[in-house]
């Protein structure tokens, strides 16, 4: 071992040689680095140069280094693959090659290897770590020990660490963490709470490597440069879409063992999209080089993001793959895989700045190029008064304007930032980024490369070699903190479960796919533009589709009834109450509409958010039906639904909305507060007649119906309007429309549907009136009209 | 004369050749068409043609007919003039020249001139009339009487209309009236009152010919026919934008003394495009045959569009036009016209339907091109998942929908309606319009013309034949009534009044326009892309511009001020809001926010509500600082104001809105409602210490401040949070929070703007403690901040 007085000499050598820096610095201690899985592909491929990279960066700035690189291996075979390893590490270009074969002489003397399994290996480790920082009069100022090895080795792997292996006080401890971080909530949440028995969050650095992509890299950077541009620009008056693509020309053979567990939307967008996501939809921090605003912003976006269905995704499989997967698993030839290689996604977030903008999220394998890139494409907000043929320039205003991230490989092969010229002239930070003049000819995303201002890194730089070096300088804001990645998995999650039988649609791969994988959007819907021609993977027995029924139309108690499937029976209400209220308005110039609580009704709601257009409500009167004693804003709260569902997206003035008052002088439902006589004074005051338009009601498995429950002492006849109520069910206080009020409507919709309401709709097909038993039966308008609508699942069974 | 068999045997005559139907009808009555103006210029070009059009078309359909020119001439030159017209009057395509000859010499016998001047002169034609009829054994169907006489002449005409020419019982009357109907509002109501005096609605005709053109015409049949393609696209989700545009490359050269006085505006804008802007707009009537129901969605149409502003329009004038005017109208070489030839129009709609998509109306002379269309552009919902260098086809998914009414010339040279290949084959009445193959090689809208299904007339008629037709056929949803007509000038002529001073940019016209017209838009402004290199006009006296001046700082009564132009204080205002509520939210987890009536913070809540993302809405409770004591949905409410330009716009949840318990059982402020008490308690329940975090108030003339009056007896000390004052403007009731109340606050900020307070402002900075007198001196929070927001008028006069 050499003496520290060597040490000091080297870095300034280095420091003179490599930086150009005048003198040394003061010495900021040690630092041990200690690769686990040493031996391993990402190692051998990234790790290790971007250690080698590390060392080369800041060796002559006042830290001293050591290299462990550990596995299970025994220690003559790693000694034998490190030295491999470390003998092809390469220099940057600028440095030449006997300066560099003599910088990798140093890195390699600092580097040892050693086999770290037990307790006592890492003991072992610790005590050596301390014993060489004393002899050589260093002071310790942390250790990094860097997970690339398997997750399930982790737990062992922490556990040995944080026992054994911590530096002592005042030295830091970091621990690097390489995905898969779970496959979905709950394993990931498991996996947490684990390493959080273990490590402080701060002590953890998960990476997700597309953060250390310099182009993904440069995403807040760009935003914060060009501020003044972007101001009035990065939100949805001005953003027509985002696109985050990551597009892959290879196949998952042999890797099959890992994709059949994972597929493409773990494998890629549930990280590496996701995390795009958020660095282009989160509100700019006003300092982005303060990590902690920096992850709150991105967890606040996460939080926005509005939660994925099944008709948010569109799956596609090569058509290979599962002859692989039964190649490479020894399955049987009749498996068929339903992983996924391919997933478009449809994702909106539900903020003031990005409410309405569609964020495309789509990977694959086996497709037709190697590329991937962000892509803001604008609105056009200009109309170009003279006709195209007279255009003086090609870069009209009337032309899509655009920014790209382009991450890499495709047609440009380097990572690049790009902006429409007609859109601004960006700020790049000059030392890193230049611009350049692409090939002549090229086209990329609709107009031809000499259309935008093209910038490109002056150094290409492996993602790891960045991530390592953010590591080093704690740079949080590129890894994944343990909040992040549950918000992540939160919002992947349900989509993941509610696809797990999904058929992907089957493709050729490469550029036969032609445009079979195009998908487009309707709403929140993602569909396949063109229609399947043939479904080679047969999916789980078929049931028969709304479409090949009609709506039903038949009598029960003595009203009509209309009965279709779910959906056809939701779009016919929907389109019932709008002929209603149209109605109304044409004759008394308003509209008086009860609704009801609960599930069936929300699908009611978002039906007549979204399509109904010409519904009058601006001269809609909403009223509750039936109300819970919370607050309002609880989320048990029937008044909840309707504001979440329905209110949000339409144009009620706030006036002609009537909760319940259910929370005076801050009680809830107290009698001396006298709610329901409030209530019931509001819609004598309003209603004429307090007589409802249209009166909307469901019916409970015990034949309730609003917080009508038998055998109620109130509210099932009399004289009073609205009334306090209990239910046998939590929470237990109710206030409710009576049924002589109830009664009173011109016209009452009793929904009901679910196979869990089979029963007893067979049983009040049968009874008379008997409110008392079954206050469902009491609904009997004295002049008004009753419409039953059941789904054949509540109906037919 | 000859006798009526003969009119039979014509008939059936004219039925077989032309028609080829088979048998005579019963006879359907006679009709007089009377065309004033019969020797004028419109009459010559277009309207004998279509008298002669519907001879043609309805001869042999039951009806007798006469046709009377009438005009100032005397009878001799009326005569030669109408001899010389009628024999120029051409047959369609598909009839014989003999058999042409033949029927111009039987629509020659039917029509004669006569002079019409005087009341006499109206009698003599009614005694005419209704000796012929009686003569020839007829019965009278109804009279048309076509005005082409400039609107001057209107009233004596109604009037002798009216006084002796009506037809007897049972028959009809029919006026029809070209425009101008008035060039403001003001004198568009008195046209229509006078005309109303002597006519029934339903006797008037007002001709817009854009609604005769037939692919305008075609705008409702087409949307009703492809209801099941258009029912799912017509609506904000799906369409982008939509441009309403007709580009004339004549100027108004030898026009000018008409053009002068209206602009093309009122030439073009307000009557043509707003026509075709409400077809394309409207709620389709479920029976789009029903015109009545068609002027009703049609009137609906006009309730949704948003006002007009200054910031709507960007207006031009072709450079040689002042020149014209000073030639044509003697002005001295000093003269500048300051009317616009060239306008940009952004209109919007308050529906759900339409919300958010802009409305693009353009018109001007002197262009590069003479085209009219309507182009619906709908947004791309498609994500191609491969690279456009292997698309299969060119008709990919991702490539730009439209719909396109082609209304004529241009480089299609006829009217047409175009719709993309890649959205649907659209359906239209095949007897009148046939598919057409393009020019190979012509491009339209950005895409050659073999994108799209292309359809035109089958015979390509002229809109005055067409809506001569419709007149006779009272197919009244072709033509203006009397309601549409003042709806238009509602919508046009505060942004005409708001453009009288403006400055149009001068244009060279034709090709040489560049791309100098055009425009672009944010939010609800325009601007034209290109920055103005030259003022050619000299504009009215310039002021100094916001940006010339800096946000100044200052004290006032001992509290810091905050002075700067009104736009750029209200920016300062909002965001110091903004700032004030984060850090709220930070601390506390909401921010409670006090809010005043007015005119002033409405441009504050529109600066709030346009470009505030990061607000956090979500955990604000709005208050009012004051109110006046009208319902909710009074428009004096200051409720409303707060409702209409903040409420609609962001997301505060419905429980955190907090209006004034102005409107309690019924009644307005009755001090037994206690709702001032209400208020009060609401306010200690949920604001900690009833301590606002912030409270921004207004300062009145008076001195006044919330609805804190001048030696009010409430509201200036003592113990009470909420009281009743009363003011001594109307309306006089108010609920007001008290002096006490509002000093509790952690922050107040005063609003102050414009010429009006700068007596108040000077006055005020001089008094001391004296709230009795003013109460605005009162304003001292306790341990908050109190900061003034002046601009520069009100602080600096």
């Amino acid at each position: 071992m050499k003496h520290p007085g060597f040490w000091k000499m080297l870095t300034v050598a280095v420091c003179m040689a490599l930086l150009g820096c005048l003198q040394a610095q003061e010495h900021q201690g040690h630092v041990s680095i200690i690769l686990l899985g040493a031996t391993g592909d990402l190692a051998k491929k990234y790790l290790w140069q971007g250690l080698f990279q590390l060392y080369l960066d800041e060796a002559g700035k006042g830290h001293s280094f050591s290299f462990h690189g550990s596995a299970l291996t025994t220690t003559e075979k790693g000694q034998e693959f490190m030295a491999k390893v470390l003998e092809s590490l390469s220099c940057p270009k600028d440095v030449a090659l006997p300066r560099c074969a003599e910088l990798k002489d140093q890195f390699q003397q600092l580097s040892q290897y050693r086999h770290l399994k037990t307790s006592e290996d890492y003991l072992a480790l610790n005590k050596d770590i301390e014993a060489r920082v004393q002899r050589e009069g260093l002071w310790e100022a942390g250790r990094i020990f860097y997970f690339s090895v398997p997750p399930f080795a982790y737990a062992d792997i922490a556990r040995n660490i944080n026992s054994s292996c911590r530096p002592g006080p005042g030295a830091w401890l970091r621990v690097v963490l390489e995905k898969p971080f779970g496959h979905d909530l709950l394993s990931a949440q498991q996996l947490a709470t684990e390493l959080g028995s273990f490590f402080q969050e701060e002590e953890m650095y998960r990476v997700d490597h597309y953060l250390g992509k310099q182009a993904v890299a440069q995403i807040l950077p760009f935003r914060d440069q060009n501020r003044k541009f972007l101001d009035g620009l990065w939100n949805r008056h001005h953003v027509e879409r985002v696109e985050i693509i990551m597009k892959e020309t290879v196949d998952a053979e042999g890797r099959t063992s890992f994709y059949e567990k994972y597929g493409v939307i773990r494998d890629i967008l549930q990280n590496h999209l996701t995390e795009i996501l958020t660095l282009v939809a989160m509100e700019l921090p006003h300092n982005v080089s303060s990590w902690e605003a920096v992850l709150l912003h991105k967890l606040q976006a996460f939080q926005a993001l509005r939660g994925l269905q099944k008709g948010s995704a569109v799956l596609g499989q090569y058509q290979a793959y599962s002859k692989q997967v039964r190649r490479e698993l020894q399955k049987p030839d009749s498996f068929h895989s339903l992983t996924p290689t391919f997933a478009g996604i449809l994702a909106h977030m539900d903020n003031l700045r990005w409410e309405g903008v569609p964020f495309i999220l789509m990977s694959g394998k086996a497709l037709d190029e190697r590329v991937g890139y962000v892509r803001i494409l604008f609105k056009n907000r200009a109309y170009c008064a003279q006709s195209e043929k007279h255009w003086v320039t090609d870069q009209s205003q009337c032309l899509p304007c655009q920014i790209i991230f382009y991450i890499g490989h495709g047609e440009l092969g380097s990572p690049a930032v790009l902006v429409s010229r007609n859109l601004f002239r960006p700020s790049l930070p000059s030392k890193s980024w230049k611009e350049v003049e692409g090939q002549p000819g090229l086209r990329l995303f609709g107009r031809p490369l000499s259309d935008y201002y093209v910038y490109s890194p002056v150094r290409e730089q492996d993602a790891y070699s960045i991530l390592i070096s953010h590591i080093f300088h704690r740079r949080k804001g590129s890894f994944i903190t343990t909040e992040n990645l549950l918000a992540s998995w939160v919002f992947w999650t349900p989509l993941l479960d509610s696809l797990v039988h999904e058929v992907p649609r089957i493709y050729p791969g490469g550029a036969e796919n032609g445009h079979l994988l195009d998908f487009e959007f309707s709403g929140n819907q993602l569909s396949f533009s063109q229609q399947q021609l043939e479904q080679l993977v047969p999916g789980p027995g078929s049931v028969p589709k709304p479409s090949d029924f009609q709506v039903l139309r038949a009598k029960y108690r003595e009203s009509p009834l209309i009965s279709a499937w779910p959906e056809e029976l939701i779009a016919k209400l929907a389109n019932d109450i709008e002929a209603t209220a149209v109605q109304a308005v044409r004759r008394f110039g308003k509209f008086h509409l009860a609704l009801s609580g609960g599930s069936s009704p929300i699908d009611l709601f978002q039906q007549l958010a979204m399509g109904h257009y010409g519904f009058p409500w601006a001269h809609t009167h909403l009223w509750l039906v039936d109300e819970r004693c919370v607050p309002l804003w609880d989320p048990e709260s029937n008044f909840q639904g309707l504001q979440a569902h329905l209110l949000q997206h339409v144009r009620v003035p706030y006036y002609n909305i009537h909760p319940m008052p259910v929370h005076l002088h801050q009680r809830l439902c107290a009698e001396e507060d006298q709610g329901a006589q409030t209530y019931a004074e509001e819609i004598s005051a309003l209603v004429t007649n307090s007589s409802f338009d249209l009166v909307l009601l469901g019916m409970g498995p015990d034949g309730h119906t609003a917080s009508l429950f038998p055998q109620s002492p109130t509210g099932l006849d009399g004289e009073q309007l609205v009334v306090l109520t209990k239910s046998p069910f939590r929470p237990y206080d109710r206030m409710s429309l009576s049924l002589p009020l109830i009664n009173r409507a011109r016209k009452v919709a009793v929904l009901v549907m679910g196979r869990m309401k089979r029963e007893i709709t067979t049983l009040v097909s049968r009874v008379g009136y008997e409110p008392k038993k079954w206050p469902i039966s009491g609904v009997l308008p004295a002049s008004g009209q009753l419409v039953w609508y059941m789904d054949y699942e509540a109906f037919l069974g």
